[in-house]
């Protein structure tokens, strides 16, 4: 089941694709949000709640919204695709990899959604994609263990973690490059877990103006995602609605020889297998 | 004048100081919560909306929350005091000061109150003080000039930006250990910046158990208050209850020989001249 946040008629609303339209699910279920309805009981008689519905609207005539659009956490994995590593590596940066996950944060303002502009800020022309895998937590909790992991992954989408790289290395702390307001692409819906076992290796592939840039698949992982889950709740409590971006494999813009970055008026997607395509114009910052 | 958040009768609100008590503005104002007014044109009118006000309850019988309970960002500066930097290069760790600030965010979850409790994790010992000043933006903005910044300056508080040691240092990354739950002390309220003299030298003193191991002055800062607005507001808008902690001073335990942690039956105090106390105790998480 394909689950989204949007916009229709001037109203914030969510529901679930049906063929190439989308059924409101807000006023049928009485939760106001997508996150609502994951963190409620319906969520698991979700197949009975949707049986037999048709579309209120065509997927051409709404507004995406990101699928979360405003999670409580949004907790990212840097370095966390061992292709992604040797390339950095081979770009001459000196790097270790960690025992544990590095992770930071970034804020819901940050992101945008399908069919949204990605914006690069007057400040900088290194405005870099990154594709990567989304995991939507379902079922809260603290210290959930890796083996209990799956049972609280909702969904997945498709993350465009887009870094203003000159921001990134101000200093060591990257939160500011990778926070600019209307950077991170999220969407278009969510997958249900139901339709993705459980650790399957899924081909991720980013594409700038129809050329393929990034080219690979999840199973080059270093941090596999119930760690990852694992790590983020042993520091605080993982909600319904929390987000968490995986990291990115090889293929990045600034990696390659000569580093090549986005501009306004470019095209970038990110599409990964069995979850989706998300796709984003560049504009440049009003 | 003194405004705060708490818990009163089992109810969420917030208000200002009269004396020892506390006039509840809730319903008084019709806004809800204090990030609310803030951002209201109410927020200029405050002196009139207050004058004559009585206390409902005394502050002995209110519960604080976090000034802002939960801020739509949390940003934090890291390394932006010189007598800070001197001292961790003297305990022998290698770095070099940023042209730009280094920032990381913490999420809202991380925080707790005046006399709420600081929880030390199951997983590490190392759990350390920073005292910190923390303001709290009252007009929001995007790409703020620094000589506009303390235009947008709700007030000040007292933060103790709490870390887990051996977590912040899992990884180049710090925000792990900048984020367990229930480690951000924030309080006991916002003295709002009419009080407080654009860039004035605020002594700040952290003790633990009556000991002070922290004693410094915000003017020690290396990048300032409006530089840091400035540089946040670049990447995203701020809003109105947005909180900028501004970083610590010398003194902090893990830079002591032999290193020195907080531990369960612990209390901790972060005091700011002119601004507040603000106590909290260590307890062990459940």
């Amino acid at each position: 089941m394909k689950l989204m946040s949007y916009q229709h008629a001037g109203r914030e609303t969510w529901g679930v694709v049906v063929g190439d339209g989308v059924a409101d699910l807000a006023a049928r279920t009485g939760h106001a949000t997508l996150a609502d309805f994951i963190a409620s009981p319906d969520f698991q008689r979700r197949d009975a709640l949707v049986a037999g519905l048709k579309a209120d609207a065509a997927l051409a005539e709404v507004a995406f919204l990101p699928v979360i659009p405003r999670p409580e956490k949004i907790v990212c994995a840097v370095r966390n695709y061992m292709d992604h590593h040797q390339e950095v590596l081979a770009a001459g940066m000196q790097r270790e990899l960690s025992e544990q996950p590095p992770i930071f944060l970034r804020v819901w303002r940050s992101q945008t959604p399908h069919n949204g502009p990605i914006v690069r800020p007057h400040v900088s022309e290194s405005l870099d994609w990154e594709g990567e895998l989304a995991v939507i937590i379902g079922q809260g909790g603290r210290d959930i263990s890796e083996a209990d992991a799956w049972k609280h992954v909702a969904g997945y989408s498709c993350y465009n973690d887009a870094s203003i790289r000159e921001w990134q290395f101000h200093a060591k702390q990257i939160a500011s490059g990778k926070n600019f307001e209307s950077t991170g692409g999220f969407g278009p819906w969510m997958v249900t877990a139901d339709e993705i076992e459980p650790g399957r290796e899924l081909k991720l592939e980013v594409r700038l103006n129809g050329e393929t840039v990034q080219s690979s698949h999840t199973g080059h992982m270093i941090f596999s995602i119930p760690k990852l889950i694992n790590y983020a709740s042993t520091i605080f409590t993982l909600t319904p609605g929390d987000v968490i971006a995986t990291g990115t494999p090889a293929g990045v813009g600034w990696s390659k020889k000569p580093p090549r970055f986005m501009k306004p008026g470019d095209m970038v997607e990110v599409e990964i297998e069995g979850v989706g395509l998300l796709r984003n114009p560049v504009v440049a910052q009003d």
